[in-house]
């Protein structure tokens, strides 16, 4: 899972049936290798907020007992990391 | 999920049965950073067009209940993409 | 889905129970981008071809009722690739 | 498999009810390729440890019967590798 | 697919109950644009033997009916490659 923040959103009329009623969010993730991409949302995540996101079918498990064709989820709000030394 | 623009299409006589029947497009990601593949279409989309698609297994949810043996579709038709500042 | 073409062929005596049978075949992919790789043929494919290919898990599903250890499967085999202008 | 070394954790309040009571650590491969990233821990590893985590759908194996939408998992804590001469 | 060779094992006490009992070993692509990562055994594969692997949840098939966390194992030992021409 990585750390990413929400950009916005995208809008498409036509589309999958399963994709109906699902916020699509455009995400960056904050470790800069990847470009921006778009996830669907499960925890009613606003823009400028940092996310947790997982990618891959396990993905969709967010979405269950529906099969969601997406490849990215937000599943997470992160309120703090901490580095812990040891 | 991604964004990119239909190509084409690819046309092949010999398949795997369960690919028979399907719309077989190229796809360019607008991202820049990878090269043109090819898409299952399960929304009608058309050459020219601005899509979301998805890849890996999950791609293959949007032809349930075949188990279509490919790793990416073309799951809706980009009406906008809505930058949100905060 | 990608595109490449076949080189040649694995031969592996020991090998995973799922595996015996199947051709194993060496691909390069056409795009240049990525190395050589190794991939089951489900549709017939010989050496020079051009082949549609997928990975994932889903170039399991090609093999299906059985439950195949692989990672990549030629699905097609390529009779034209067109490119559509609008 | 790859093997890491565990940074910190992460605190979310809200998040998808699947990850409710999972500890979510940061992770830095060792292969030093890929940057750290956010992992599930299936075996009580600490900050400092040395890990062998899994990524992909399989990671959410670690937590069956639940389908956590996790793509990567800490699924052992590494004694020793051994290389072996031949 | 691809074929790498094994360099050899790692060895963790605490881990997953379902890697209890498999090998775990360290392996070399040989395209070489891959760093060494670790997978598990089904063949009996030794150090310095080439050997044919698959990535990813496929991976876990070579295990079933367990469901293994891993996401890569070794599924053959490579007596040759042939390249043929046309």
């Amino acid at each position: 899972m990585n750390v990413g923040r929400v950009l916005g959103n995208l809008v498409a009329t036509i589309k999958d049936p399963n994709l109906t009623g699902q916020r699509i969010l455009a995400v960056e993730p904050l470790d800069g290798r990847e470009p921006a991409f778009f996830a669907l949302d499960s925890v009613g995540a606003g823009a400028g907020e940092t996310v947790l996101y997982t990618t891959g079918r396990e993905a969709s498990y967010a979405f269950l007992p529906d099969f969601v064709p997406c490849n990215a989820a937000i599943v997470g709000i992160v309120d703090e990391i901490r580095e812990e030394k040891k």
